[in-house]
């Protein structure tokens, strides 16, 4: 499965869009609040100020997140200079995606509300930046402050040896590391991670600017064992889904046997060691946070309705579907994720579901 | 009628989309050539030779065309670093529409092709920037060289006075500029492509460095009078077609007479003026050149065997049918280009059809 090409959260104007199904996401985005608060007052501190400010987004996906974080920051630094009496620098913005995300989206939300407020002040401009950041995307140094929430969790492909092709099926009758998986497909994955995110780092240290800045979230676990019930569950949860549809003989089980996820929770440890090994950043700050996969109240719109293993089970759906139908059948997908949200509601009729972000802020040398 | 929101060409898989229809637009992009290859061999004989070269191509469109200017321009580059044994700068490119353009659809074609030519030598980035070019784009002083083609013909608004809101009907039977259009209509014309063609140079000059280059190509006219067949065809064509519906019943006259295009084929003399008075820019050379709707043997696919009327319409309808079906409603559509098409063959058969194109470099000062 060629990843980047393959997945994209859900468009267009089903209830399963990741537009309808991303207030999780908007939470993600508070909990990193302060460190992106920080990043830029520290930026904004040094002996030359900018007179323009190149701002990165890093799998920005779509709907009503995709601008967020873009407006957070331009609201900072223009706070921030009229605090120091100085003039705001001109804004460029890279949106960036994979190529797959619907771009045509964003854009038509730009006008008029964004560009009217954004442009009140100096000059901001935007653009959609199509491609994996796993690998280059920008200028040799020519970033300020790069941002990215949500996508590094991401791998760039299903590791080696655990791709259908490869038709090792060393997890079987799962689809992502859990307590049945064996030490090859842990090793698998983790030596998949590194290799992205190393990749990512040395691809944006010749993109920051020296003294340039990034914050990044994503997924990840708080303990050192990847095998522990945090960073695995919703992976088992779907896995019992297909599971069932194979006892039910609708799926083959050689299908659900061959299948991974391209996806990885990395531990606070990894992640220190991949960026100190690179060399490039310097780490600022790096927590570990609880992100709930379903918050009493916070939910709007007719999704408020929804009983709360079917809102879970769509948010997951609106992230999940083009990879899962690509490998399963498009046909299948409304059982699947029916039955989900039944397995969903029953777990989270004992426990308070959730994902662990980590939030990783780091300096270019 | 607010243009910026509703004009894009056709986009989609039907048979009138842009993608498909567009061999006028591949001609057109190859009588510039010498022009763009004049413009980059002069800024790459400068005293400071480029790292990285900003390039943007505005009103870009999608489908086959849409990155053909790109390529070109980096091909030549690429030649010429090769002949003075320089090593290629890195590009960033931004392609540059409206935001209602299709660029999911220039995105997803990217890769695999684009990308693996491009990334051979350096690197090569590439950004979709949705917005007017009657207005800022992009960073003050951070352009190289700006390309556009078959754009700068297309107005920012229907001219003061000729809207359908201002319900004052001074342009009866026409959609543009005819023999029969007063002098009042051709005055509104000429001032709206003035003050749009001012603003864009205005916007230009503050984005373009010093020594920078533009080769713009559009729509225009060799005669000084506005009033000749050359430039006022395609739009008396469909006039003719919107008349013919009007006496079937099937259009109020009402509608036609409050419609015009937001379009405009200036003369040679004019865009010398606008260009001198603006002042930013030195003209290196401004041509006019033939451009014909319909060559034999020129158009490949099914299109081929079609009738001469019919591409020919096909063409227009997949311009054009933004904004006529904005007005007159989606469902005329069909009927409007099949009149059309009779109306084209006619014509044809007697005078070759053909556009007037304005090739103008320029070097910021």
């Amino acid at each position: 499965m060629d990843v980047t090409r393959v997945f994209h959260v859900n468009s267009g104007d089903e209830e399963t869009t990741y537009a309808k199904n991303s207030d999780m996401q908007k939470r993600a985005l508070s909990l990193e609040k302060s460190f992106v608060e920080e990043a830029l007052l520290d930026y904004l501190g040094g002996k030359d100020f900018p007179e323009k400010m190149v701002i990165a987004d890093l799998g920005c996906s779509m709907g009503p997140n995709a601008l967020t974080p873009t407006k957070e920051i331009i609201d900072v630094v223009r706070d921030q200079c009229r605090k120091l009496g100085r003039r705001s620098p001109e804004f460029m913005v890279y949106l960036n995606d994979l190529p797959g995300n619907d771009f045509n989206n964003i854009f038509t939300s730009l006008q008029p509300d964004f560009y009217s407020k954004m442009r009140e002040e100096e000059q901001c401009c935007v653009a959609g930046v199509p491609g994996s950041f796993h690998g280059r995307l920008f200028l040799s140094k020519s970033l300020h402050f790069v941002h990215s929430s949500a996508s590094l969790h991401w791998l760039s492909q299903v590791p080696s040896g655990l791709d259908a092709k490869s038709g090792a099926m060393l997890n079987k009758g799962n689809i992502y590391i859990s307590k049945t998986s064996s030490k090859a497909v842990v090793d698998a994955y983790k030596q998949q991670f590194h290799k992205d995110f190393s990749l990512f780092l040395e691809s944006r240290a010749k993109e920051v600017i020296p003294r340039g800045h990034m914050v990044l979230s994503f997924n990840g676990r708080e303990s050192i064992d990847p095998i522990v019930e945090e960073c695995c569950y919703p992976g088992e949860l779907i896995a019992q889904s297909l599971m069932s549809m194979v006892s039910k003989g609708i799926i083959q089980e050689e299908k659900v046997d061959c299948f991974n996820m391209p996806y990885y929770t990395a531990s606070i440890q990894e992640v220190k060691t991949i960026v100190e090994d690179e060399g490039s950043f310097i780490i600022n700050r790096l927590e570990a946070m609880d992100l709930y996969w379903d918050i009493d109240g916070s939910c709007e719109g007719e999704n408020a309705l929804l009983s709360r293993g079917e809102r879970v089970s769509r948010m997951l759906r609106s992230l999940l579907e083009s990879t899962l139908s690509f490998h399963f059948g498009m046909e299948l997908m409304d059982e699947l994720f029916g039955r989900l949200s039944d397995i969903i509601s029953n777990y989270l009729s004992n426990i308070k579901g959730k994902f662990v972000v980590l939030i990783l802020s780091v300096t270019r040398q």
